[in-house]
């Protein structure tokens, strides 16, 4: 039984940050090697409107194929009621929705307030208990470690926003360093926080490795109890509009981590590296990340049991 | 107060493992930069033959420039008796021997078993009691956390290996992940054993970031109690007799997260970063690594007081 979930979040995260579209064929090809290598929950979309991210704009067929792999929970990404409902429609096991804890990102990225995001959560959450109350539902606050707009973010508005969303709706609530801002120390004393406030609503940590510090904040946010880790192959991702914020954990280094550490994740190396090919040959022109790929597993490693 | 020493190994490890060599002039405006961003340990160079590492041929010289800088402690590689009699004729503070854990990579570094190693430990120890009573004697444990060459490291060995090595006379024995197979499960755990072992004669964490996995290992080395890192500026160096090996802890990243975590190092970011371009003089066609330079310091950063 894996001791942390790794959910995958390149289909969405990863694909909406760089310029080329990646065909739906390869879309599909590259989640069925991830759900190969043993992921279990996979971000494989957003539902926004296709003039607004067009590399995404067939998330609904891709969520159509993501149905298919057995024991997959099928994620997508919806910023409002109307993506909801196209998720919902489609299919997907669960919804992300992403709401800034900084006023200033929280425009940029979806033009609307932190309390309008609060009542939108509570309409998509009101949406899903009548038309589909087995689909789960998380947020994501993003921004929650700092911003590169308006910089520090007080950890007391952090904790109040994930209260506000708790009381909306939102089965689980993560914590997101939208802009690769965050230190150990930092991850250690909020998600604590979180628990505090939250309970077991509390849900996963999503970092980046912006200043290369993504696998050591995932380290701190596992020793204060966080069990859910957001994390991209091949480290692509980031977001469009907060300058200067690419780098999703790695996935494979993550993986990597916990396994030597003997934490089991349910997934396998070797296989977790060759979905990369199917990654390559979707984006033949982008680069592709990771140190434990490039490095190659160590003498006598063994996984995690 | 700084509460961490940050121990820069780049002018030795960093230089030996790159195939240019960086001329003498070059190298002490390196290491002045350094000393002027606030760092107070330097390996500047190894006392070994020049036939084997002709980058280094000109460490006497460079360790009397950098005895000029005030407050610094100025260090230097030696595997024998021979080597620590041409350091402390130079004028170093401290001496440093590598003693590897693994018995095979014992014998591709320095052709000899580790039983020789202890000998020569006692020889150098010997030597400076006789000469330079005030001079300190480090030994980094190589290998400690697993071996290219023969795959896992026995934890039993290393600390026994630490114990005779503390016998011996060395006043501080680190623990070396040369090869980049370390974890933090594993980071804390082995010392955890060596400060329970040999008590304060534990030294520093000297680690890679071969996987990915460099800053995580500090951190959680840190949260053992270990007080002193070794980096390398720009991520500069690795071990040519260990295959794959490449990869130090960088510098700018280590800083940056004690610094974000309020550990003050005693080290000016914007001050190390600038050093980068001492660095990139002297070896201008050497890639660079680095991701809080890359990225820039977080808008409203602050360092630790």
């Amino acid at each position: 039984m894996p001791a942390v979930l790794i959910s995958e979040v390149g289909p969405r995260d990863g694909l909406q940050s760089v310029k080329a579209t990646m065909a739906t064929a390869h879309k599909c090809a590259w989640i069925t090697a991830l759900h190969a290598a043993g992921l279990r929950e996979i971000e494989v979309g957003s539902f926004v409107p296709a003039a607004l991210l067009p590399q995404l704009a067939d998330t609904a067929e891709v969520v159509r194929h993501a149905r298919l792999l057995p024991g997959l929970t099928v994620l997508a990404l919806v910023p409002n009621r109307r993506g909801a409902e196209a998720a919902l429609q489609a299919g997907v096991h669960k919804l992300t929705v992403p709401v800034s804890a900084s006023e200033a990102h929280s425009m940029a990225n979806v033009r609307r307030t932190r309390a309008q995001m609060v009542e939108a959560l509570r309409a998509i959450d009101a949406l899903r208990r009548e038309i589909a109350p087995q689909v789960g539902l998380e947020v994501g606050v993003s921004t929650a470690f700092g911003c590169t707009l308006q910089g520090a973010v007080p950890e007391d508005e952090v904790i109040a926003l994930a209260e506000q969303l708790a009381a909306a709706g939102a089965d689980e609530i993560g914590l997101s360093d939208t802009t690769g801002m965050a230190n150990p120390a930092q991850v250690k004393r909020l998600f604590t926080r979180l628990r505090g406030a939250i309970g077991d609503q509390a849900g996963a940590a999503h970092l980046h490795n912006t200043r290369g510090l993504g696998l050591a904040n995932c380290l701190a946010a596992y020793e204060v109890g966080v069990r859910a880790f957001d994390a991209s192959q091949g480290g692509l991702g980031g977001c469009p509009y907060a300058p200067g914020a690419s780098g999703n954990v790695v996935t494979e280094d993550l993986v990597f981590m916990f396994e030597a550490m003997g934490v089991p994740t349910g997934v396998d190396l070797p296989r977790l590296i060759a979905a990369r090919e199917a990654l390559r040959a979707g984006l033949p022109d982008e680069p592709i990340h990771g140190m434990t790929p490039e490095a190659g597993l160590p003498l006598g490693f063994q996984s995690a049991r």
